[in-house]
């Protein structure tokens, strides 16, 4: 561990002089993105004058129910008030300067919009709206051309088509996004599309990946792939970054930052449209080029790059990253679950690289004696044979396993849904009578941690899903909340588990060999 | 369709033939199976005398909750009364012949009680207790073979080590299985795994998968995957066979059989320990040998078996088998979802050998004027823009969509979870106010399918599964029962869905390219 710790100080001091020696370099644009994600006035221009739900009234409430801490002018040329705001009819009446504007009018009024806010002072805007370069029309392309002239003036553009920022740390929020987490985190994301942002925030919510900035930038006239990730790669609040791209403005460019910034911090890329009718899905989504699967594969696997597939995969390896030293976890133990459960994790890590090193004879005696026999077996796999094993058995075979020198990280598996069926058996039992209380067993979890030096991982499946049965789903996700508060990961399934795990893996042993040190 | 019905009305009759003919030859044997999975009279040797939990109270309530209909009779040498039944001393003592027993006594104990139960004219055994073969030891194989030479002298044995049988027709359920679905479908099961198969028939519940006949074999002394599936093969009950095998007893036999049986009827295999430590997984778990990866994916292959790799995927596979008629599906529409929803249906299609053909003009502008704009692309995928589009609207969609000659099978995605952010971004809205009523939603849809010909799939995922939303998680299984209950198949996440199609349509093209004629 200590190594470790100090390998971490080691990491933090240089990414300091890092980003202060960039800081300086890029002084001003520092200062405008400062503004744009921690904006203290924010102009919202298109709210409705009636009551009808749209993004310009999902964005104003999603920043009040944020409890955004800065001040808010919604706009709209009619005027009047718009929940119990009063609503300014131009954005030359607002009575002070602004930071940020959110537009969310008709596209063929965008750029006088634009043009508006730009003098007003702010240092960047969202642009909501949509109809522009993704429908493909003349009109579509001039309106957008017209919005990059008015950005290079001075004033830093998101979207257009987009679904805007998610900044915990000012409250500031997308559309619609009123109930995302405020806690900040290490996690940086950025895509084009608003949809997979939004998903991807809501779900980081419950697993327990707190972000530190996320940007949707749409078709990203202004800010996009290559800046953004800059600024990630600088940025002192973010220690992994995540992105989805549909394609990218300048191949060259994004790769050579890229390949920079996954030398200091993991970059999960997710690529989307490498198939031919994803390359035409990519053209009507955001008007991207969408690019040669080999090319990708090679050019992220040459930058070191985290390539995933999926939503879920993404953000099974955002959580890995964020709460496990990085590290190598070739070798693992599985604990509880039950046989065939335990062989499909041999062969599911098998197939991640990894491996179920066959525990020492003494480790192997020593676990049997706190588990149930007979049906209970400890080589590794180690399958606990009922759910009932208490959390100081647990807490015991997990010491145990940690002993042998071949384990780095351990999984436990705990199928709490069993217990429903055992409560229906016994007419008379409820089931947070025979549970064991999740607090208590997370507990006993950090303890393994905290006491080894050794990371444990949770896999918490929830295969009972009638509808009759929501008890044991919101216990399951009381559960999943006690072990995220202790800051051990849980996964839906093993092979969510195990491939997030690949992931940290292969980053880290590909740094290392790259850069012939420890990172 | 007509082609598709009389095609099925042949295959039935083909059927029912190859299965008199079958009865005809195994006469005896077959009205032991009948027996043993529609017991009128069953023995549970080996309940408690006390009130503890254990595997003998848990059978005996599980049967009990499930409403078995036939006369159970708990066994316990101390006598007394469980549950309100009288226990028997012995099984002598039983006052009629039994059809099954089911045996939770201590290993040592179990060869006496098998004889006792023979004698009784017990037609088949479940012998739930561990402490066989799977110890290693020499006591253990020993045990071992004496009940095989017992079963030799007449009595079928389903075990040792498992968990038994589950068979919604007659109430026999596993140990612990008290709220299984009664309802009997055309899905059969076998497996060495007691924990694999509780959780594929508490899984099949809320998803949609009937079982026919479920049987955990655990060691198999006696009766095992081969005599089993060629049973399941001929079982005009079950037109679907889906089976997790970690070794196989016979390997000549076993592919022979399933070779035969896959020409009548799609088998899907979930074959676990293909990887080094998964092997010596097995040998721990049920004391069968693993066998290598190369060998097995290839004669499945051969057989036509539809290879699965995990219990998630073969339960969907289950799914589409039962509920799609059996054809090619390689052309497929995505609706709704999103613009990187759609982009990532391309992908994954491609990558299981499906495709979204792009559709014709006069099809895209007939949906483009049903769908909100700007926002919604209709090219396919059909992006619909936000989630307020009416069932009406999306019926209309569909409609259209399916007149492409090119599409065979449309996947609706919806995402009911953004309606929370909606209804949390306007304080006054309740959730149930805004989203469409489930049943209203699942009567369109079914429309489609009746009057397009052409089956529609539903994406449901729940990607904010936080907590204090159980509500979403309510209205969201409450959706996906309303389609469960009009036979339209629902999935968790496109991936799933595609992955489930690509295996009917594998299935099919290689039976035709097999036959040389439609099956």
């Amino acid at each position: 561990m200590r190594r470790h710790v100090s390998g971490v100080c080691r990491k933090i001091k240089r990414e300091r002089k890092h980003h202060m020696a960039w800081v300086e370099q890029k002084n001003v644009a520092y200062s405008d993105f400062e503004k744009i994600f921690n904006p203290a006035r924010i102009a919202v221009v298109g709210v409705p004058a009636d009551k009808g739900i749209g993004f310009g009234s999902l964005i104003f409430k999603a920043l009040q129910s944020m409890k955004y801490e800065g001040r808010i002018y919604p706009v709209n040329p009619r005027g009047g008030s718009f929940n119990n705001f009063k609503v300014y009819k131009s954005i030359d009446e607002i009575p002070e300067t602004i930071d940020l504007a959110i537009i969310v009018v008709a596209s063929p009024l965008v750029p006088k919009t634009l043009e508006a806010c730009r003098l007003k002072g702010a240092a960047g805007a969202e642009i909501i709206s949509a109809g522009f370069k993704e429908t493909g029309t003349t009109e579509g392309y001039a309106l957008e051309d017209q919005i990059k002239k008015i950005a290079q003036k001075g004033i830093r553009v998101i979207g257009p088509n987009c679904f805007g920022i998610y900044c915990p740390k000012s409250g500031l929020t997308m559309a619609p996004g009123p109930d995302l987490s405020r806690q900040s985190g290490p996690v940086g994301f950025l895509a084009q599309s608003g949809g997979m942002s939004i998903d991807f925030a809501q779900m980081g919510k419950w697993m327990g990946i707190r972000f530190s900035k996320m940007v949707s930038f749409g078709n990203g006239a202004d800010l996009r792939e290559t800046e953004l990730l800059e600024y990630l790669g600088n940025d002192p609040e973010t220690s992994v970054i995540a992105m989805y791209i549909e394609g990218v403005e300048n191949g060259r460019k994004f790769f050579n930052t890229l390949r920079d910034v996954a030398t200091r911090k993991p970059v999960i890329v997710y690529k989307g449209g490498l198939s031919d009718s994803g390359n035409r899905a990519v053209t009507s989504h955001t008007a991207s080029m969408g690019g040669s699967r080999i090319i990708w594969n090679s050019l992220l696997d040459q930058c070191n790059a985290v390539q995933v597939h999926g939503l879920a995969e993404m953000a099974n390896a955002s959580l890995a990253f964020s709460l496990l030293p990085l590290r190598s976890y070739k070798g693992l133990t599985v604990v509880g679950g039950g046989g065939a459960l335990g062989v499909s994790a041999c062969d599911t890590a098998e197939a991640f690289g990894l491996e179920l090193p066959s525990l020492e004879h003494e480790i192997v005696e020593e676990i049997l004696s706190v588990l149930p026999r007979p049906g209970s077996s400890a080589t590794n796999p180690i399958d606990a044979a009922n759910p009932f094993v208490s959390p100081k058995a647990l807490k015991s075979a997990l010491l145990s396993a940690a002993k042998d020198r071949r384990v780095n990280i351990q999984i436990l598996v705990q199928l709490l849904y069993h217990f429903k069926s055992i409560a229906a058996s016994d007419g008379t039992q409820k089931l947070r009578d025979i549970i064991t209380p999740p607090a208590q067993m997370a507990d006993a979890i950090r303890d393994v941690v905290e006491i080894t030096g050794k990371p444990v991982i949770l896999v918490l499946p929830n295969l009972k899903k009638d509808l009759e049965f929501m008890e044991i789903e919101e216990i399951t996700r009381e559960a999943r909340a006690a072990f995220v508060d202790r800051a051990i990961p849980v996964f839906d399934t093993l092979n969510d588990a195990l491939r997030a795990i690949s992931h940290v893996t292969s980053y880290y042993e590909k740094s290392i060999m790259r850069s012939g040190k420890r990172i």
